[in-house]
């Protein structure tokens, strides 16, 4: 069993380096920038307490899984903001790449049994098709507009961005795949507007 | 749905404070002390990639969930290190106490059809009878313990800890829920306390 834990361990301890990767997004506080480790164990929560909006056939299990892993890759890209100087890289073809060359290095850490599993998932929540990835991705996508409210106003004013930005970048997506919870926090994120 | 919403969202960012409670134990490379937001993210990581080491009956599934609720009580009762000065007060009465205060504020912000069965998932956790909950607070002991291994000793150097100390403080609890991955860790544990 020893070669085979050790393959195991190498990966846990190489994942650990995605405590270190910093997003835009601050904590809810504002005190300090979120680091992807933390995020993900943050949606995680998020899809266990607001599995109520989830579509149907959505499985919340496989949903849960897919957060766990889903910024894994940015262990070796970095997280691309949305909002942000270089906002335009978000979803590029050139990130796409380096994404997959990212998840076949993390994920080939493993054993073959093991990580061909976990990439499938990463990759099901990447190309964002199935009911469970586009519940997984609006999850993505809303927690930072509640972390920004929470804040002040956090990266939406670090990068001067309009709520019609807001509508544009990020709220196309996260109604896709949770309508009626997008409704309602696009309307506390347009009140928030209003009222800075 | 807003009452609703409102109170899931008030769980979530309370949640977020868990992002700031801070663990005895490090980050793999040394370089800062872990919190435990990213320290449940990292548990439920080793649940999915150590399912081979469960025990019969076990169901990874719900072992991630209570990963991931598993220190929320430590918003408000802080983390209380195995290896400490403070050490004794680890598995206390008193501490018991205070954290179910805590679970009953905490999931208390809950709407209670949500909140009802992540509490008792998380008591699940805290008696540590089922297999589930053995199997998961098995990963919650290995998990620092491979930790202090790669960063160079961590919690063993600051609080000058035997490997004797080590395996009663930690082994006899790891081994419980996932016998044949302690002995292997065990192993490497003894390996290093014997090169340092």
């Amino acid at each position: 069993m020893t070669a085979r834990l050790d393959a195991q361990i190498a990966f846990l301890t190489e994942a650990d380096r995605l405590k270190q990767v910093l997003r835009a997004t601050t904590l809810a506080d504002g005190s300090r920038r979120e680091n992807s480790g933390e995020h993900s164990w943050h949606l995680a929560l998020y899809a266990l307490v607001l599995a109520d909006h989830a579509g149907p056939g959505v499985n919340i299990d496989r949903v849960v899984k897919m957060l766990i892993l889903h910024d894994l890759v940015e262990i070796d890209v970095g997280d691309v903001p949305i909002h942000s100087a270089n906002g335009q890289a978000h979803g590029s073809a050139e990130v796409a790449e380096a994404e997959a060359r990212a998840a076949d290095r993390i994920f080939g850490l493993l054993p073959a049994d093991i990580g061909t599993p976990l990439r499938a998932l990463w990759e099901e929540f990447e190309a964002g098709r199935t009911p469970d990835a586009l519940f997984a991705r609006s999850l993505d996508r809303v927690q930072p507009v509640l972390q920004n409210i929470a804040c002040g106003g956090g990266t939406w004013i670090e990068y001067d961005v309009t709520f019609e930005q807001l509508e544009s970048r990020v709220g196309q997506k996260a109604a896709r795949g949770a309508p009626a919870l997008w409704d309602d926090i696009r309307r506390r994120a347009r009140a928030f507007f209003d009222r800075t």
